[in-house]
């Protein structure tokens, strides 16, 4: 029997977990503690290892965490053999270990755990943003939660912290889309749902807020390519939302791939140690984006070797490389050895780790149970989740008075994503159709629709199938619903995984509708029958022509497992169609760097025949419904502020159209400032509201006075004194700030 | 008489400037001393102002500089008429004052005294750089400085020191292209062409190097709109170019228009204090960029009103705004009286002004002689002169071993660019035909061929004109030259000046060739007879789809009153094309921020698969001749070197082609670092040889040691002691610095 029989005192122990930290770290040799900071994976990544070789890798180089399942190419995909594989895993590290030390366990599980067969999936980011509802979004989170915890992990690399700022980004479908405000909210609601009430509590992971602190605006659009900003846009644009997620209690965060500034953030002091420790008081763990060490000597090429590579980490303030196996568990003991390393630096981070493993009852018990693991993955309620999800998420960006159908019409289903699962569910989810649990857009508006459905793909992603056909059949019907778009990716790449051909998407050349989809549309339009656009794509897409072709185009983003329904629904009218776009949608993949919260700016010569700096396709916030809403003028309670107060904003909103449906209260602040230039406006609270036709609510959204401040470079957050507009829709209020402060 | 004859003892003084200077600011009021710092102008701007105006202006408020003519809108035009208003003004100013302090003129002269009827108009800056020959460029600026004396103006808005890197923006052909090196060569050229051997001397001009620090990145590629930048960025890619032109001594700056990080420049201490008279120790005049001042409370609302803005520019470090006028006037008179503004810091800028007028003679002699005006702008050495920029600038793209023509061939000329002038001098040119001295494309290639020359447009800009008759003649014709490309704009806007319609050119949406042209190309391609594209054009194009389609593809940037000469030349071969691509050709308007020197970077996923990050249609450096180089692999003459040092790097060139050529030698370095991200490649040095058939030379260029560095944020300018590699074509040599310092 190895020594781990030795923790059997502390698994039983009452102790604080301090104690126990501290207790166990004092016996730890300097390999084991280096085990404790590195993780593996099982699968296929920069090479293959199969689950027995993590079994060695834990018996012979003591690595404490691994991710054998819920990632792109991991080994484990069914629920029942993922358990066995974890059970397994847990019984080396507890009983052929010398301290017993039982593993800890990460997932990719962004929107749901979706790289699990048949498990419930939510919605990607833009569409969970879309929903503009914090709420359903923490009740999603705390039941992907249940689902991770039931399978035997404990850290989910989720939430995407980051503002999507460039549709050419391959991964601005993760995100919570362009406003600081939404993506703060929204972090912060799926920190909530992730950790519940706390580690100690059942079915909660550790949540990880990524990619610290500025991933998402990188040159050309390229996936990891430098990122550069100044500390003003920094601070007021991109690390809002981690500083929410911190707020919001998350136990660990991971730094972006990218340069900042020169600085690649994995090997940074500036950005992990003085930013996000120092300035922004973070405690938990930081662990790596899979291979962000290596990354230093391979690709930013500011450290000579891997070894170089794990000091700068470590020393920038790394605690978990999760991806560093044997080979950076040597380098961490010789870097010690070597006397180049503080143990202290090792024992910090160990700390860290270990308290995790306490404070998740691990020591008590590693193990799951499969019966439990089955009965709750993708279990009929989490669908039902996720459905309402869905609807609240699917975005009417035109609708010329041709939504909703009857459903007596004959309709025509057409294009790349009415019949496929695996586009729907989009990336960070499993690729093949037989492991997602749903149903697509053609089969739910089959169950819809009472007239006659036919179908006719007549075009895949970027090539034609007998568009003749598809054009035939369209003029028979009353109306054709194409559903367009892109299909599963993951950061630069195509479906099939990393080691397959890239598509089109999500490179960097390309964001409209690709030709073969856009000759489809024309030659259907061209029969007469109205077009309906449904869009399942993971970026906003310049669809101009689409938009004046169709009689209306609904936005779904990547779905998930219940798109098919929620979008049938909305279709015929069974939901009113509530999202509304978290980021803008441009004209064309020239107009980049447009957003709703551009600074004001001069214009040099020739104003007035100047196109609006803001003047995109469909812009931020816009959303149709079926009914017709109309909006007071704003009040506040009080219109002299102080710091530390808080306007409360109370707008009257009128169901004036005769169905029921949803508003989204949106409040944008407007202002100037004697020193920095401030947005022409910036979101700063919503709200939805249901209303009856007929029915009038009046809505109150609180804004505190300290966010309609700015970080200021060198002088840290603060509010100007002065007028500041609170704006809803066309109408605004004036508040006035007072005092003299910061 | 007026008390100016009290001046007459100074005038004569042989006493030292800053003598003078002192005396003359000691006699002066509030008054006078607040119209020495503000500017007005005559002709068209935000009001209209007559040369009467401007007299009274000078009369009553004691205006100290104005520009009358040498810009868009001014009131003068024809030499004759330049003249006489100078002289006019002058009289006021000198005989109708109390102090008789003489004016002084700017104007916009940034690619010749092109606003001037028939003067020189020498390539845009695009072109200029397309030569990679700074001694062309500074004869250049120098017969534009004696052009602009002959007229009685004083100092030149010239030359642009921004780097262009964003084809979107609308003013990105004024700059040398996306090297900071090329831009810093060039942009210190001109201002030593400009300044001669000082401004005591004849034929020199006040240069000003513009726009301070980072006009050229705005968001949305939009002109002036903010510009976000670290330090690093900011030092590294911006900043060059300013220190090459104080080092080369420019007497003036003049800020951005826009806001950078946050702040407006024309408002910001950091950026014209501490940045620009700090850390780069420049103590010349720094004046407004046109409107400047008034935008700090229009536009960026980071000031209340006209004296907020007028206070926040002074405190700033601003000496002279360009059209502040009686109302700038009149603010800071206010401010001081108020004691808001000390008055020590208008005295400080007062001097500055003064201090100019003294040293270039204005004091004694303030008129300009118009037979001597008329005989210099535009002589025919100068137009010489220009005709041996153009020459050196055009660009061969492509060449299917198909040009040079024999001179035999039937030729076919058509597109809207090969018979019309104002299009090719481009934007900051007179706007009238009948005001350049030039030839077109057309009138040349009939000049240049024996066989039949036919010509047809078959497209405008942006619409087709009878494509089917284009077509008809370019069947019949052995070659088909199609001369494409934009018209004439300024910033944002289109032909016909500030306040006309906007063409398609300049705003965001379009950086292909407008469709129009490109069905004029369809269509001629389409009757087999090769086409020649030939590009007359701001900005670089995305012509992938010309480039498939032509025979040949010869950039000809805006190449001014020369251009169409140069260009039938080069078509037949009796100019042998020399230029280099100063900025990257992108493959489509999605692909912005390409350029050569990008940063380290990692490839998440899928390595082997993706892209190159730097992938365009045509490279930064690319130029085809039509004769065949082969370089040697460089060597240095000391491969161990120290700070201070300077890599002497020589390369044997041979021309193995039938025919004369130039090569452009151009030396990358390629390097890694500890801490900060390197770019891939940056241009170091470069050097012109031209080669008879055969003929094979060695040559030298140096690379200063410490240009091999980069400004380090915290820590300024530094160099790396390590490897560095000096590439040249595919061949590199590595030197190794040593030492261990900053």
């Amino acid at each position: 029997m190895p020594e781990s029989g030795r923790e059997a005192e502390y698994q039983q122990s009452k102790l604080p977990v301090s104690r126990r930290v501290s207790d166990l770290l004092e016996r730890m040799t300097l390999e084991e503690k280096a085990g404790q900071l590195v993780g593996t994976w099982a699968g296929t990544m920069h090479r293959e290892l199969d689950v027995d070789d993590v079994k060695d890798l834990i018996r012979e180089k003591h690595l404490g965490c691994a991710a054998p399942f819920g990632w792109g190419g991991s080994a484990g995909t069914e629920v029942g053999e993922i358990v066995d594989i974890v059970n397994e895993l847990q019984e080396v590290a507890t009983e052929e270990t010398r301290l017993g030390i039982p593993l800890f366990l990460n997932v990719d599980a962004v929107h749901g755990h979706a790289y699990v067969a048949d498990a419930t999936v939510f919605p990607n980011g833009l569409g969970a943003a879309a929903t503009w509802n914090p709420d359903a979004i923490e009740e999603g989170a705390s039941i992907t939660a249940t689902e991770i915890a039931a399978t035997g992990a404990h850290q989910n690399y989720s939430p995407t912290c980051d503002v999507g700022r460039d549709p050419r980004w391959g991964r601005v479908f993760e995100t919570f889309g362009e406003s600081p405000r939404l993506v703060a909210e929204m972090a912060a609601a799926k920190v909530r749902g992730y950790q519940g009430d706390g580690l100690e509590a059942e079915d909660t992971v550790v949540s990880t807020a990524k990619h610290f602190p500025a991933y998402s605006e990188p040159e050309r659009g390229e996936d990891a390519a430098p990122v550069d900003v100044s500390e003003y846009k920094l601070r007021n644009t991109f690390v809002p939302p981690f500083e929410a997620a911190l707020d919001a209690g998350v136990e660990s965060v991971m730094p972006c791939y990218n340069s900042i500034n020169g600085e690649p953030v994995h090997g940074s002091a500036r950005w992990l140690t003085d930013l996000l420790r120092g300035d922004l008081g973070f405690d938990g763990t930081i662990v790596s984006d899979w291979g962000g060490v290596r990354h230093l000597t391979d690709d930013h090429k500011t450290a000579a070797d891997l070894r170089e590579a794990t000091y700068d980490a470590r020393t920038a303030g790394l605690d978990v490389a999760s991806v560093g196996n044997d080979l950076e568990a040597e380098e961490l003991v010789d870097l010690v050895e070597s006397g180049d390393l503080a143990e202290s630096v090792l024992d910090a981070s160990v700390e860290r780790v270990l308290e995790r493993k306490f404070r998740m009852g691990l020591f008590e018990d590693p193990y799951v149970d499969k019966r439990e693991a089955l009965d709750t993955v993708g279990a009929a309620d989490h669908q039902q989740s996720a459905l309402e999800v869905v609807r609240d998420s699917l975005t009417l960006c035109k609708n010329d008075d041709f939504l909703p159908l009857s459903g007596d019409e004959d309709v025509f289903v057409g294009g790349p994503n009415a019949d496929n699962l695996v586009h729907q569910v989009g990336g960070w989810s499993v690729e093949s159709e037989e492991h997602v649990d749903g149903t697509t857009i053609l089969e739910e508006i089959r169950a819809h629709v009472d007239g006659d459905v036919t179908h006719e793909q007549g075009a895949g992603l970027h090539e034609t199938i007998d568009v003749e056909a598809a054009a035939e059949q369209a003029a028979d019907a009353d109306v054709a619903v194409l559903a367009l778009g892109e299909g599963w990716y993951l950061h630069e790449f195509g479906a099939g995984g990393p080691r397959t051909e890239t598509g089109e998407f999500p490179t960097r050349e390309q964001i409209d509708i690709p030709e073969a989809q856009q000759e489809l549309v024309d030659a259907v339009a061209e029969t007469g029958t109205p077009v309906v656009g449904v869009l399942v794509t993971g970026r906003p897409l310049a669809v101009e022509r689409l938009d004046e072709q169709a009689e209306a185009v609904l936005m779904a983003y990547f779905p998930g497992t219940m798109g098919g329904k929620a979008v049938a629904e909305t279709l015929v009218g069974e939901n009113d169609p509530s999202g509304r776009l978290p980021i803008t949608v441009p004209r064309s993949g020239t107009q980049v760097d447009v957003h709703h919260d551009h600074l004001h700016q001069p214009r040099p010569i020739g104003d007035s025949e100047h196109p609006d700096s803001y003047d995109p396709l469909y812009p931020f916030g816009h959303g149709l419904t079926y009914t017709e809403f109309e909006t007071d003028q704003p009040v506040v309670a009080e219109e002299v502020l102080g710091p530390g107060d808080t306007a409360e904003v109370s707008v009257a909103v009128e169901n004036v159209g005769d169905r029921a449906g949803t508003e989204i209260v949106q409040v944008y602040s407007r202002t100037e400032s004697k020193t920095l230039v401030m947005p022409e406006r910036r979101l700063q609270a919503f709200e939805r509201v249901d209303l009856d036709a007929g029915e009038e609510a009046t809505v109150s959204v609180n804004v505190p006075v300290e966010q309609l401040g700015v970080y200021a470079p060198g002088d840290g957050h603060r509010v100007e004194p002065g007028h500041y507009d609170l704006v809803v829709g066309d109408e605004a209020v004036t508040i006035r700030v007072e005092g003299d402060y910061v």
